[in-house]
């Protein structure tokens, strides 16, 4: 099993300086321009190319998929006069989500999760940038979830082609929310197999508390990266920005109805958990008891019957008369049956009258 | 044992595009139009048809109940310019409850839930768009929980007769509000029979706190609708819509109490719930406490006493002075009884002050 | 034991409809009427002889007492132009605690609690309009808590006869909150007991675990009086209704510290039930663990001896030398004793090391 | 040990009539009144005679010890004009700490708390008025936590000295603010004592569970006397209060300041007997593990064993060749222990590999 | 282990008096003095040294490492004409985390922690002045974490050396919370071996619980530095204050950014060790079960056969016929043989079927 996420910023370095904290992975920068007459897609090899082909069409989505040694972020900085601090935060990998606003852009980081199987969750920074015309994005790893939306641009529906870069910065983001959804059902998923299982008594051991704990672990991280997402984007629906147009905000109420659902979801899935885990325990107790019950039933009628028959096997000497007559009497034995018959009979009454017999034997 | 509502929105689609995520039911498409002086009602087969039906009094009612392939929706939304967010929302079911107001009119995301015995509850989506003069409200089934509201509406009340369509709408939600309390007044009653059971320690093994687990997945469910609900609505009631009017106001006011009510009652509920459980779970501990004091009891005391007997019946020599010479004693047997006497003696002595034999033999 | 109250309003009527849910308790109408120079008190017969009598004296209080089929409610309904929602939540009983402003108006819910020796708490609707001049309330039964209340006015204390409607409503409320002071501390007298008995360990099987099951329940109902009423109070005090002026405001403010006050003694209450169930747990759990100790000592004392004492009972020939040669030593028996005293002694030692021989043996 | 603290008011007594709740304690009347230029002290008898008294002075602190039958109160009240709702306070003491303002004055309930040894928490209500160059203040009993503030006053502090009486009001209230610390740095020496305790192990029976009882009782009482006063103080720092000049806000914000940190120290500690609960029982969950697996890893090897010895104890007739042939052998006994040798080291091996025997044997 | 840190102001001195509450270590001064044009650095011996060379460039950074007798404090108070509310706030350590804002500068009280291997926690109190072209801190100790900051100025930063004070005294808070992410790191790391250990079983008695607890309690005092650090410093973002300019107010919303990161991962942090510590007790509870079962199996098979061993033990007279006639059969040893096997197979296969010997045997 893998680690819990702890791969927050490790600042030595001081806020706005550059230190990057990624692995370093060699970029790809690919261009996607577009307007309602045409698009243009081509991979180039530095910023500033890029920024040469974004001015050609009206809206333009330049997409680097790893880091480097961070200085292709320095040098986007640079160019596009991007303040030190968000430059900075893009390289500083395991930013909390947030939606910053400069003077003329807005800054945001964002939190993409891939779902491996048998592995915890991964979680990768996004870092999205909204200037006029041009929405520069940087990914962690080669790892992609845009595909479909860059599929969706291709195919030129009018509604994205007419709109501005914020409207396609609505779409970025609304791309990775839509990414949270299987990994929630996969969890919920997993609830119900658990369910099941419980449900069945299909008891394995201590397997399944473990099993519930993991989830709850990867729940919490979850909840870590769709909480102060929702925060930042209900920040920028509710604030005045003048980045973010009315169209494009109605599609970022939708995001934002997406997200409150994911994080309702994931408090569900959170308790549900909880009571799993009491529900498995609950029954666990309840099997111990079912255990004692037998053991003590068993122990409580022949412990005294043992001690009666373990008395008659003691050597007195038969020639004293009062040394145990009872061996003696020609009913003895059949005496003995009748006196353990009796003794064993209440017990298991009483037992029957406590409810101690019902069920388990 | 059903499963868990997980049935959220998968979106591979864009917001506003259009993915039908329903089964194929066949849309039925019924029409209520009424004013002061009449009142028309019919089944139509066609959206424009529905909608030409619509001009001819003060308020339609158009209720389409099955979405089909979605594709009568989308013809809806052509003939009503709804926002095409709002009408990708009405096919992709297992939305949140929400309020979305864009110019003109408003869209409403609401839950109906319904009961079948035996069975989880079922929960559908039903959509609500408010437009000057027009309802239109869309069910995922052919279930339907409005057919009172229709009567009233046909009897003629004055009250709905002369009011606008916000008024309507308003009346819409409250008959879909009030079809949550039989069913919280279900899990009320069911909380009660617990109750009985535990007071009575009619134990029935894990059954009982399973259907506990049972009652909380359900509570939950039902917090997850009626919680966004009472947000949504409570910011229609605080706002200055201008879809909403002053008397409409007045209902929505009242709703929102209802709905309060139903989330007080159902937190209630789900602390009962947990604190049955405790309650079981402690009156099974003590119970497991009784039966080991039974077991304890009976061992400490027969443990020794056997062990005495077994000393007596060893078989060292006789001929020995020294070994076991109490067997060869004229009163060993008694002295041996004796014995046992006293020590059972104390030791019930003992466990009587320790309080153990109080209640359970 | 009682059941928990439930009795939220059912909802087959519209709102604003005329749909009773009480028992048919025959309504009686008193009428107090009064200014700085006199007071004029009578029963009625019917709400317009009421009505005729309010508008002889300064400020009059109709209390009306049992609903009858409701009708009552009605006719002072259509004389006084009230809201039909109110009207209808008058009749609709186990509504929220609230404070509705209407124009001209306000209505007030509110719950009066009784308590009934060896009974759960009775929950009770208060219906309260303030009018101008005029305050009306409504009481579902004939249990009344308002007499003390009566008996000041009768006296003729100048404060509240030179005031107006909206402080003598405050009175009423005031009365009504007072009535709630008792409850609170019978159940802190209650858990002092239980308080007691746990710390004497006055153990009393899973009665006292019961017993603060239904102290908590009866809390939480209390909480669910108290916590809307202190919403609904506080909002009416923030605000400017004009109903209520700046005298009757004060009072209103003494009220709702008291309020505030139940709330928080409510809230410590429930903690402290938590507590002592987990107190009173986790006395139960170590006594578990002395029993279990006292067992284990014994058992593990005397069952090798046990085997022992089994071995030389053993019926070996004894004409083969290798036979159980210990049988024939004269002092077999002498060794037999002192191996049991050294095992014994041994174990002994180890579990005082161990320390389980501390205050239970 | 002591009751929980439930002394609230019973108010049988309207709103601002006056119905005294506490004991009758003669009261004693001191007065001290100042300027930069002197100070004068004095114990007066009556009411009349500290006002005219207070005249002289910029400031004049009247401080009132013990209640008597109230009248003294009501005496400040007529002569002052203070409202007939703060009097009735004064002498119904449980109030709730708060801060009212009325016009031209303001009111503020306080508690005053004593830690005596051995005994629950006393607290005691103060009631501080502050008029325009005046203080009163009540307190229910002789005793008395404002000493080291006269001694500063009388020593002449220029801060003090040259301040209006809202300054004076502030240090009244950091006084009785600073009373708490000990307070809860004596239950923060308790926690460590118990921490300590668990951690060495040093269990005694239930005792400690009841100590950590009885500790979290008295910080939610603490709670309730600090959190609505901080709430109040909030209220009156924030607030646009003539009463409270620039320099005593100052004052005002230190003196929060510290009821924050009371606030969240205390809510530590709470979350620390919490913990340390949970954490003495999982240890004497672990201690039943130990003392289950000895009694199991005993009964388990000898139980089979003492069978065996049973069997070979029996009086099977030996002239028959099958019965018990293994009697007759020459190396039976040999065999015999041979056989309990092997079973008993298997077992040991088995019980070994399940990790039944580190630690406790 | 150490204790918990309980170090909050004891004020038996007035507020805004000079009161020490710390261990007098001797004041070391240091100043930093920087422009574009350069940067002097000296240590001086006396506050009025300090001032003097403080003025010759645009940015002064005084830094007091010890406190000594406070005499130094109160020196540069009187020099800076700094509040005597705030100067004793910095010799009263211990201070709830905060910013003030007073006239013309802002004083924050902040809290640096130190991590020593194998100790709890170090917390100790920083305090920061920020007034016009200069910051004063005081720290408790030599112990320092700013020298990273210095070095980074002494490099010449530009960004840092043409910004005013209120930038540099964000650097300042900035490398203090920077100095919290190694103790998060730390914990995390720790929570990752447990975490292990209890999910390869590698159970050590209760020494996992005590050490999870000790995890809990420091994060808990973690939780109190960083959550009232975090209201503060947002209250300075949100404010208008004038100290603080554009763009250190960049600077200062990454500094909340991190804040709320960590607030967020301790949240997170305590939640996991709560859940381990659960998931540790339910495998406690497994264990307990299945030592429980292997002790039932193994008594209830052998108990009963042990009866009827002992049962042909016994010495009844075989002369008489009725006694004990199995002893005389030739077929009674292979008789009870087989009884024996039969009842012991049906008992192993009732305990197959009830799931008891699954795993553990």
């Amino acid at each position: 099993m893998g680690h819990f996420d702890r791969k927050f910023t490790k600042r030595g370095a001081p806020p706005g300086e550059f230190a990057p904290t990624t692995e370093t992975i060699e970029p790809i920068v690919s261009v996607l321009s577009f307007d309602l007459d045409g698009l243009d897609e081509t991979n180039v090899s530095s910023p500033a190319e890029a920024i040469d082909f974004a001015g050609k069409r009206a809206v333009t989505w330049i997409d680097v998929r790893g880091l480097g040694d961070g200085s292709i972020v320095r040098e986007f900085g640079e160019l596009l006069k991007l303040h030190p601090l968000a430059v900075s935060d893009v390289v500083n990998v395991g930013q909390r989500p947030k939606v910053d606003e400069y003077e003329g852009y807005a800054y945001s980081v964002l939190r993409m999760v891939t779902m491996l199987p048998g592995k915890d969750l991964q979680w990768e920074q996004i870092s999205l940038f909204i200037l006029p015309g041009l929405v520069l994005t940087f990914q962690e790893t080669h790892q992609d979830c845009f595909e479909p939306l860059r599929d969706r641009i291709r195919r030129g529906r009018p509604m994205i082609r007419s709109s501005g870069a914020d409207y396609l910065a609505m779409m970025v983001i609304d791309a990775l929310v839509d990414g949270y959804f299987p990994v929630l059902e996969h969890y919920g998923d997993r609830i119900d197999q658990h369910e099941d299982r419980v449900l069945e008594s299909d008891d394995q051991g201590t397997g399944m508390v473990r099993d519930l704990y993991g989830t709850k672990r990867n729940l919490a991280a979850f909840r870590r990266a769709a909480w102060p997402l929702r925060e930042a984007l209900g920040q920028l629906h509710r604030g005045n920005s003048p980045i973010v147009t009315r169209d494009a905000r109605l599609h970022l109420r939708d995001t934002l109805d997406h997200i409150m659902q994911l994080v309702e979801v994931n408090e569900s899935y959170r308790e549900l958990t909880t009571s799993l885990v009491d529900l498995h325990l609950s029954i666990v107790g309840q099997k111990t008891n079912d255990v004692m019950r037998v053991l003590t039933v068993v122990s409580t009628i022949f412990i005294p019957l043992t001690f009666i028959a373990g008395v008659y096997g003691m050597n007195f000497d038969q020639s004293h008369p009062w040394n145990l007559p009872e061996l003696r009497s020609p009913y003895g034995y059949a005496g003995f049956i009748a006196v353990c018959t009796v003794i064993a009979g209440m017990l298991l009454l009483l037992f029957r009258r406590l409810g101690w017999l019902g069920g388990e034997r």
